[in-house]
C-alpha cells in the first residue's frame, strides 16, 4: 500500500494549536512517528478556515522537511497555498491534493501539477456536484484521465479519489463506494485509487471500528493509496493482515515480522 | 448474515473434557451464549477421532435442545453419527455439515438430506481432491447444484463452501478464496455461500487478527453464512460494521443499537 498519513491537519485542535504556537517539536514528532509507521506520503493541511493558511503551510513544510525526507501530499483548496508549499518542498515528488473536473478548479490546479512535476489526487467530481452512482464516478474519472494524460501526466501519477459519502447518511453509500473502487481499478488498472478512510464514518458512533472494517473492504476492492491515521495500531494491523489476504505479502513474511516486533494489535 | 456458531466442537480441549464429563451446565451455557450473540445455527461436532462420536453427538444434541431452540449444523464425516443427530433433533430444520462431490460421500449423505428434509453444506471438492483454482471450484459447485436440485433440494438450502486454504501456506490462497466467493455468488445468487473463517489463519501467528480481516473481506466478497466464533467480540463487531458497509443495515440502526448496548469492541 501507498499509505498517506493524515495526522498533520490543522482541522484537528491539537495540530491547530501547535501551528499557532509554532511548536516545532510537536509537528516534527508527529511527522517522524508517521514515517516510522510506514507512510509513503505525509499529508499537510494548514487549515481550511485559517486566515494564515499560506504562511502556516510554508512553516509546516519547512518544519517537517527539517526532520524527515518523506514526500508530501499538499492538501489545500487554495492554489496560492499549494504553490507556496510546492516552492518550499525539498522532499521529492509531492502529490497535490487535489484537482477535480470542475472547470475553474481544474484550470488553476493543472498548471501547478505541470510546473512542479507533481502527482495529483483527482476527485471524481465535476460542476454538477458530488456524483451519486458508480457510473457517474467512472465517467468523470475517464474525463480526468484523458485530460491529464493529454498534458503529459503519467497514469501512475494520477490518484483517483472516488469521493466517499458517509454510510450514516444512506446505507447504500458503502456498497457504492466499494463498487466504485472496484470499477475504477478494473477500468484504469495503472491509475492509483486513493481515498480518505475515515470519511466513511462521519456522523456515526464507534467511528474507529467502522474505519477498521472499511480499510479491509477498500483494500479487497482495489484501493492503492489510503489516506489514514497511521498511528492507529489496530487500523494498521488490519491493513497488514489484509495485505497478506490479497496476496501482497509473500509467505506472510511482513505480517509475521510485524508480529514478532510487537507491532500488531490482535 | 446467517451466522453458524462453531464453539461446540470436541476438537477443542475444553469441549472435549465437558463431553467426557457429561458437563450439561457447560455445554448449555456455551449454546445459550452463542444464541445471545446472534447465531442462526449451532454447529455441533462430537470429535472426529472420538471412539464415542455417535453416543457423544446424541448427548450433545439432546443437551443443547433442552436449553435453546436454535437449529443445528450437524458436523460429522460419519453418516451414522449424522443420522443419530438428525433423529434426535427437535430444533427445526438443520444443516448437514457436509456433503461433497466425492462419489462415495455424495451417495451416503444425499439420502440423509432427503429423508430429514435438511439443508446441506456442500464442499467444493470431488474425487480429484482439493481444488486449486476459482474455475475448478465453480465447476464442482455447478455439478453439486445440478445434482442436488434435481433431487428436489431448494437452492436456498444449499450452502456452498469454497474450501479455504490457509494464507500461510501460499500467498495466493487469500485472493483465490475471495475470488471464489465472488465468483460463486455471481454465478449462483440464490445459493448460500458458507465458509469457516478461521481456516484462513492456520499456521500463522496472530490468528485472531487475520480472522478479523477475513470476515470483512469475505462479507465484501459475498459470503452469506460464515462459520465462526460468535463469542469473539472484536470479530462480531467488525461483522456488524461490515453489514452497514455493504448496505445490509438500514441507517446503520443495528450498528448504533449494538454500540449503545456496549456490544461493540472499538
Amino acid at each position: 500500500m501507498i499509505i498517506i498519513g493524515e495526522k498533520i491537519n490543522a482541522g484537528s485542535k491539537r495540530v491547530k494549536k501547535a501551528v499557532e504556537l509554532q511548536d516545532v517539536v510537536f509537528i516534527q514528532e508527529l511527522a517522524r512517528k508517521q514515517c516510522e509507521a510506514g507512510v509513503s506520503f505525509i499529508d499537510v493541511n494548514a487549515g481550511v478556515s485559517s486566515q494564515n493558511e499560506i504562511r502556516d503551510m510554508e512553516w509546516l513544510i519547512n518544519t517537517i522537511q527539517e526532520e524527515v525526507d518523506t514526500p508530501f501530499s499538499i492538501d489545500s483548496q487554495n492554489p496560492k497555498t499549494l504553490e507556496v508549499a510546492l516552492k518550499a518542498n525539498r522532499n521529492g515528488k509531492p502529490i497535490i491534493n487535489s484537482i477535480t473536473s470542475e472547470k475553474e478548479r481544474y484550470s488553476v490546479i493543472l498548471p501547478l501539477v505541470l510546473k512542479y512535476n507533481a502527482a495529483v489526487i483527482a476527485l471524481c467530481m465535476d460542476d454538477s456536484g458530488m456524483p451519486e452512482t458508480v457510473e457517474e464516478r467512472i465517467n468523470i474519472a475517464a474525463g480526468l484521465i484523458e485530460n491529464l494524460t493529454k498534458e503529459g501526466i503519467a497514469l501512475e501519477d494520477i490518484y483517483l479519489d472516488p469521493l466517499i459519502r458517509p454510510v450514516g447518511i444512506g446505507e447504500q453509500y458503502g456498497a457504492i463506494e466499494l463498487d466504485s473502487i472496484r470499477g475504477l481499478k478494473a477500468q484504469f488498472p495503472q491509475v492509483r485509487i486513493a481515498c480518505g478512510i475515515s470519511n466513511i464514518s462521519f456522523g456515526i458512533p464507534a467511528r474507529n471500528l467502522m474505519n477498521q472494517a472499511f480499510i479491509v473492504a477498500a483494500m479487497v476492492s482495489g484501493i492503492d493509496a489510503p489516506i489514514l491515521d497511521p498511528l492507529d495500531k489496530k487500523l494498521m494491523s488490519l491493513l497488514h493482515a489484509t495485505e497478506a489476504l490479497i496476496g501482497k505479502d509473500k509467505y506472510c513474511m511482513n505480517y509475521q515480522m510485524k508480529f514478532r516486533e510487537g507491532l500488531l494489535e490482535i
